[in-house]
């Protein structure tokens, strides 16, 4: 997928909504357990109920590879049917890899090519060869983690560096330094809701950037202050809910439960979109 | 495992070696590729022909992935296959994973329960939260990324930070602030052998962690100088070789020529742990 299809999407549907996929055999609706495929139906009837809402899906990978072999199987058979049934939609393989050269080109391969992801979140820790081989995909994107909305953020990501022309906090060296990367224009990055004022920084380094945004909701990110510190003129923002919307209900609502609180996000985002 | 019994492992055996089993079905003896499971017959013939040689073994994971369910099924049939046969070694998910706490959970009960590996590999990036959930496991480690073998290595790790009593570099903050984590006597670090001078800091961090090397042989690291600077009263260091040993012959021969080269760096083991 290109960004302008993205962007496209994103004006036609009046959302900016990715919707992550974490699914939790013990969360979800208990009846969903007597079918041969419980986490391939439970997705399905999320995406069949709010495909319309919202404009990108992120299954987290570590939530199917606990379920091991079966895990597999409910991811790839997820990641068809959104590529079969809403090609429109923008994937999101959330994986968080990042190694030596050869074998982060065996995880592109993985996800980009065999699995058939549009994206993949990427670690930055081992630099330049360790994430290039996931950007040698031809509209296909890496999401590089540049500031993460969990408390460990503060461990590293904000330690500030002497290196460079003025003192800065990794995450701004970790997005700088990308940007010299061979086919950084396959590039977005993860920045949390946390701290709004923090886009400001971030859209000084990359005004054109898409930024996954987690942390609106349920960690307490306003999606307002997201909006007005870092969307730019093609939007350039995808925001993710996981647990608000896909376990909105654990009854046999559950995937109408999970289309309200779609719509709710949606028609907020609707109405930022007009006033901008 | 117990680090005592690993150390009276490599006592045992006079060698502290580890062979990574990165199987690439592009690289393995093409007579193997007419059976049922090629990647489970090509691990099972290199630890048949290297067990006594070596005291740890680890599956780089992307290699695995990269063939989807067929993938993870060889990797459930190695480890397996170790955990049956071979209860004294060490085992490594080298999977260099890492994300917000509830995802971390899933990978770590993932490698560390199910699959049940003695340890796996995580990356710091996202801090405290993000690796906590790794060493809540008895008698299993994680062995964090400190400081890479690969170019990449020297974007971040090695830049300067004021924020400590000190300047110094990320892979010592992230060295230094992971002792203050709760567990953290379940943390090894890898640490690559390109700068063997470099070991000489991290053991004043850590002098009695274990350390995973790569780099020795292939990308250049000398054996002698890792174990001058990095070896402590209790060995503490695990080197790895993955591509010399198991691609040491594309023919029919690969096992046993795999052992030869497993053999040489036993060898130049022993008589390190001799003249200690």
């Amino acid at each position: 997928m290109t960004t302008l299809q993205l962007v496209n999407q994103i004006k036609q549907k009046k959302s900016f909504l990715c919707i992550g996929l974490d699914v939790d055999l013990t969360k979800i609706p208990q009846h969903l357990l007597e079918l041969e495929d419980p986490i391939f139906e439970f997705n399905k009837a999320i995406i069949d109920n709010t495909h319309d809402l919202c404009v990108s899906y992120k299954p987290n990978i570590a939530f199917y590879e606990a379920y091991g072999l079966k895990g597999w199987q409910s991811l790839k058979k997820t990641i068809n049917y959104l590529n079969e049934k809403h090609p429109e939609i923008f994937t999101i393989a959330d994986a968080k890899r990042g190694d030596i050269g050869n074998t982060s080109t065996m995880y592109a391969k993985a996800f980009l090519e065999d699995l058939n992801f549009d994206s993949i979140t990427v670690a930055p820790y081992m630099g330049k060869d360790s994430v290039e081989p996931f950007l040698a995909f031809e509209n296909k994107f890496a999401i590089l983690l540049a500031l993460t909305s969990n408390e460990g953020a503060f461990d590293f990501q904000t330690k500030k560096s002497p290196e460079t022309s003025e003192v800065e906090e990794l995450y701004k060296t970790v997005i700088k330094t990308s940007k010299t990367w061979k086919n950084s224009q396959n590039l977005m990055y993860v920045v949390g809701a946390t701290k709004a004022e923090y886009f400001t920084e971030i859209r000084k380094i990359v005004p054109n950037s898409f930024l996954l945004v987690p942390g609106v909701g349920v960690q307490g990110g306003s999606l307002q202050e997201v909006c007005k510190y870092g969307m730019n003129e093609s939007i350039g923002l995808l925001i993710n809910s996981s647990r608000a919307i896909i376990y909105a209900s654990n009854g046999k609502d559950f995937a109408e439960m999970a289309r309200n609180e779609a719509l709710k996000i949606q028609q907020q985002m609707e109405i930022i979109l007009n006033t901008d």
